[in-house]
């Protein structure tokens, strides 16, 4: 729907052809993180503290390192120190410290799995056999885990150097709370007075993880003259490079990270765990070594989304005008400083135009591993409550739902909640294309509820490189350094085909490790296709101009009397006209004549556009047990132009299945002692294909103009709204109010049997 | 000596760094071709002939097949046939064809060692055990080995459809004699009757196997989508993938290969062996596949220089003024058509001026592995026999060695064979340096002979790519798709250095697989440090550029008022003088704001010169046994500008080690049934350490103005006079001129004592 004219003239973008990593993927052929080998390799093992919070008074490697068989073993004292990196980096090296720390406990562990030492050696079982030998001295620490509780006066501190970023002055006591975050405009308080309706509420969320089916993993290589090879599964080999860099304060360039398959990422794969670790194994020892986390080491060591507490207040006049929204939400930031709160405060209103409104965040440590990104990170918590709360409003008003939110969204040219315009956004397309869906109409069956949520993400660009070449036979290569995660090697091929025109299938993509492309940041912030995509676009544009010329040499004609068609070069001038020249052609005559055909372009684009997108959920709850099982699920989103609409109702879908996973199920399970136990797909219930629906999609294409083919990113968005239509939907089922998340089985039914 | 003022300029271009991948070398901890492995990988070997010619009736692989652990069993069978190679390239496929049948023999084996069929398996054990259960039916053939006996009228002809190229009309018989080149100008034959002295005599030299420490090596993988990756060492892993598509019939970017390290390739790897049964045994399995040679799988099957028969006459007047060289020589082809007589005619005479000329060069088939490139392909057979005619007209004369040579020196300006003016060539300069060396005035012992020869070879430009990208720390990134063999990893790392003003240390040189780097021909020709040497300068100082760029939006002021020097950007606008940003402060403040830092260049460059060397070689002969040892060299070469010159000198040094083996002892022993007799480095026998005195250096520093740091080739030179000056003192030394290499023991002692 909303296809522009412009739609139409494409040949490749927008099609479905078969991705070129799809069949090695399915069949386990590809090589992953835990897959790769390399000659000679070790095999590394990581301690990792069995308690919540704990201070290291001494460990003792001896009979670790006498064990035949073991090659070398590291603990915190190997890494730089505090004061190293400081004269490295400077005074804003604190995040740094805190990322080497959580690679690898010094003084103090923060949370149940905390690395505290590693082991290499010839055989994964010898190495877990040394872990054994290794003797630790924790004096054990009080610990904490709950937001609120983390902020009581008598909780134990994690820190004793993190104050409250945010606040002015800033205090002079350490504290949980890390970092404070307010944005805001109007007068809310004035305008929450003057309101018609007003609903309050207190909203809870669950941290959870991404759930990436292949734990972390990574081989590397330090060489004798101090150039380290690093092999790893990551969102970002050039995110590995520069942290691994500066963990251990060495040269960026001496550091070559070659990219491995990634078996799913969402965010959680764009920061460093291992690689430091097997670095410096490798630097004691000599050889290559490899580390892989369990997938227990995944859970109790590597970051979720954090949870959340939201207290929300919304004001509105008698039609539906939300008039204020006074919120302040507090996420888990895990054992060290996180910054999701401030997409969090951003994101929570930007699909509304809302005159009056203060949003506050915090971040909240806690002896939990510190949290990561999660698909549009620190999004779906706060516009969870935002949209139960305008759904609360709309009940109190009998409006209805779609109604509501078409009369306060956000069109292109409101000024957001920082006050700038917002650009061509399809928020109104998708509560209409919501509105006129069968599924918005379909009737309910009993104990069923329907619950409808909108979300959005500011989406990104940033810096990405890629190249194009003109193999000798007239065979296309793009290479980029943007892990493929999904599916962009097949956008990457349509973009570059549909420039160049020639056949999706005379396209390779390849990603370049560290060395042999330049600089792009990680695959995440739904900046790939896009910022990558143009990249791929400039390049083969560049191409046709270079080979443009080489033709009007041959022809003996000024290139500004060449053309570029779908037969590759093609003669303008007067008595030529018949002179065309392929692709294939051109490479054949000219490579070793006038050189390699090729060109790099580097872009760092603006132009992005938020993502926005509507869910409607449909559920039915067992009044016997609680349990609540979606029935089905709609997912409307802007997607601008999808290059390749296959992978972006994959987005849309994963999205909300995760979403819907994170509202009904998924949450960690601490003991009294602060030890995750839960640490498998076993018992972290995850949503499984029998648990959902078919999730049925619908692609509103509003065309980007800031990009040549359109592009929106579409992989955070979807995750965003599934938790407020979850929840709004088993409270209609249940028939009360459900604010706290996940909704499992004996949380609805105390709620829908309060006496029992 | 010869410095131009340029020199003196030079910060890092002219220094001794150490190199980067040195340590990784000599501790043997680099990954070179037989090291590599992959996960999961099979392991293969390869049958080959026990015959020197014979035809295949049928072979049997039922055996092989069945044979537990056994993967893929692979045979001529499994190639495309003639008919589909001629289908997807055209009439020019014929050497693809050889190429292809030279991998895997189909219908006929041609010399000894050539390949039937491969075998994959679990284990390497399994495969060799998997070979003997092959049964190849064979018809075995009359066979050929030496060059006259292949010319001869009743010789078993090797192929039915060669017939004679070069020769006008073409015959309409088959033949041995694969090509014909003529090259020449003036009128030989009367200037050789006017001649004063004229001599004339029949040099011979026999095939030589480069030699290099590493035998071939790859691994190959066919992934599910027809996407193939071969790890590879070699001197082009864009020859790897260009000639591995074409044999395959699939498409160059299907292919991507990674170069590994490389230990040796002097020119015989610039083709391709194992790279495509590697991957037709991966196909079939499934899995990748590990082929490796052993020692006398390379001696009996890669490809040696060829030996030569050459017929030469050469007249001079009375002053030595050379008027007239009349030579024709037979080359080696093995097997298959070769084209080295191509380069061996063209640089017969190249470093002389010679008004009457004749030069004819013969390609002879015969049944031995076909031949292929050695350090100046060609040359050192043509150029030994006309510094020896040199030798004895000198003599004739009663005429000083160098004195004649002056004479006859091509100078810049000169038209060589070809009539083109030769460019700023330093023969005379290097000449000037032999006469005023102490080793040519030195006094001789007894048995002892001193001998001169000079040498040339063209060079070459040719495409090369390279990418500098500046990391987000301001350290140097530089990426070629040239292999690294002599150290061309520092080299380009000081061109940057030297181009950027940053310090050595902080460039690191990657060399990329052929999907991350444009194309780049072979490391050959010794061309890459003048190519690729060039396009890392143009890439360098494109991002000068950029970065001036970079600057002045900082500073506020146009581009054209930053200037760049050692610091970096410095500001020349008024009143901001004293504004300095580095390199690394540009990189940490501008690559995620405005986008990586990163140029490509790809390059053709003409401006290439030739290189030219004279060697002085003392010998001494034991009378008794006829024992000659080579007691002192000195190498003179006109090197341009050296950028590293420990690695110029050990170009110099090892070139001329190699002729010296060529002169006086290596040659491939076949037996009565054309078998080879010494595949091993035990009875194949190149000098080692101690059969050599230190080879002394003089590097001639005649910068090439073609060349931004004056480069000059120097790979290719120095094996070129060794075979001459070996041969003249041993002559000397012995009394009687030897004109057959090499020059044995008993050779020696059978020429001093002709009536024993």
């Amino acid at each position: 729907m909303n296809a522009p004219e412009s739609k139409r003239a494409f040949r490749y973008v927008g099609t479905r052809p078969v991705r070129p990593d799809g069949v090695e993927k399915v069949t386990g052929k590809a090589i992953y993180g835990p897959d790769y080998q390399a000659a000679n390799m070790l095999h590394g093992a990581i301690l990792r503290s069995p308690h919540a919070h704990a201070r290291v008074r001494s460990i003792d490697t001896k009979k670790a390192e006498a064990l035949t068989g073991v090659k070398a073993v590291v603990t915190g004292a190997d890494f730089p120190t505090t004061e190293h990196i400081i004269m490295a980096v400077g005074e804003s090296s604190s995040d740094l410290v805190h990322l080497s720390r959580n690679c690898m406990a010094q003084d103090k562990v923060l949370y149940d799995g905390h690395a505290v030492a590693a082991v290499a050696a010839t055989s994964d079982e010898i190495a877990r056999e040394a872990l054994d030998l290794i003797e630790v001295d924790y004096e054990v620490l009080p610990h904490v885990l709950g937001i609120e509780e983390a902020l009581a006066d008598d909780a134990p501190v994690l820190h004793d150097d993190v104050f409250t970023k945010g606040v002015n002055p800033t205090p002079d006591k350490p504290s949980n709370a890390a970092m404070r975050v307010e944005m805001g405009k109007g007068d809310p308080e004035k305008a929450m007075a003057d309101a018609d309706v007003t609903v309050s509420g207190r909203y809870t969320c669950e941290a959870v993880h991404q759930g990436y089916i292949e734990p972390h993993a990574c081989v590397s290589a330090w060489d004798s003259d101090g150039q380290v090879r690093i092999w790893a599964s990551s969102q970002g080999h050039f995110a590995v490079r520069s942290l691994t860099a500066k963990i251990l304060l060495i040269s960026e360039a001496d550091i070559r990270v070659t990219p491995l398959e990634i078996g799913g990422g969402f965010g959680g794969k764009t920061t460093i765990y291992l690689e430091p670790v097997a670095t410096l194994l490798s630097k004691k020892s000599g050889r290559p070594v490899r580390l892989a986390m369990s997938r227990a080491e995944v859970f109790r060591a590597s970051g979720p989304a954090p949870g959340a507490v939201i207290d929300i207040t919304m004001g509105a006049n008698k039609d539906g005008m939300i008039t204020a929204v006074d919120m302040e939400f507090k996420y888990h930031a895990g054992a060290y400083p996180a910054i999701t709160a401030h997409s969090g405060a951003s994101s929570a209103l930007s699909h509304y135009t809302i005159e009056n409104s203060r949003v506050i965040g915090w971040e909240v440590l806690c002896n939990r591993p510190g949290t990561k990104a999660y698909r549009a990170p620190g999004a779906p918590q706060s516009i969870y409550a935002v949209e139960c709360a305008l759904d609360e409003i709309a009940e109190k008003l009998g409006m209805d739902k779609i109604e509501i939110r078409l009369k306060n969204a956000a069109r292109p040219g409101d000024p957001n909640i920082m006050g700038i315009p917002q650009g061509e956004i399809g928020y109104v397309e998708c509560l209409e294309a919501a509105r006129d869906h069968p599924h918005w109409s379909a009737p309910l069956g009993p104990n069923q509820g329907r619950g409808i949520a909108g979300g959005a993400w500011g989406n990104y660009g940033g810096p990405s490189t890629a190249q194009v070449s003109i193999a000798e036979d007239g065979t296309v290569l793009v290479t980029t350094g943007s892990p493929d995660i999904g599916g962009s090697r097949a956008a990457m091929a349509m973009m570059a085909a549909e420039t160049l025109q020639v056949p999706y299938e005379k396209v390779r993509v390849a990603i370049a490790d560290t060395s042999s492309i330049g600089y792009s940041m990680v695959t995440g912030g739904s900046r790939t296709t896009f910022a990558t995509g143009l990249a791929v676009t400039n390049a083969s544009n560049e191409i046709i101009e270079n080979l443009k010329g080489r033709a009007a040499n041959i022809w003996e004609v000024n290139a500004s009397e060449v053309a570029w068609g779908e037969e590759g070069a093609v003669c303008l001038a007067e008595g030529k006209t018949d002179e065309t020249m392929s692709l294939a052609a051109l490479a054949a005559r000219t490579t070793f004549m006038v050189g390699a055909i090729g060109a790099e372009s580097s872009v760092n684009p603006g132009g992005f556009l938020p993502g926005v997108g509507v869910h409607i959920c449909d559920t039915e709850v067992d009044p016997e047990t609680g349990h609540a099982k979606v029935v089905r699920y709609t997912a409307i989103q802007d997607v601008g132009q999808p290059i390749h609409p296959d992978y972006v109702e994959g987005q849309m879908q994963g999205g909300a299945v995760q979403g819907i996973g994170w509202a009904l199920n998924e949450a960690y399970l601490y003991n009294d002692k602060g030890c995750l136990d839960n640490p498998g797909f076993l018992d972290y219930r995850m949503p499984v294909a029998s648990d959902v629906p078919m999730i049925d999609t619908v692609m509103v294409e509003k065309f980007n103009p800031g990009h040549p083919y359109g592009i929106k990113g579409v992989g955070e968005v979807p995750i965003v709204p599934p938790l407020g239509a979850v929840a709004c939907s088993v409270s209609e089922a249940a028939g009360v109010r459900m604010r706290d998340l996940p909704l499992t089985p004996d949380r609805v039914h105390e709620a829908m049997h309060p006496d029992d």
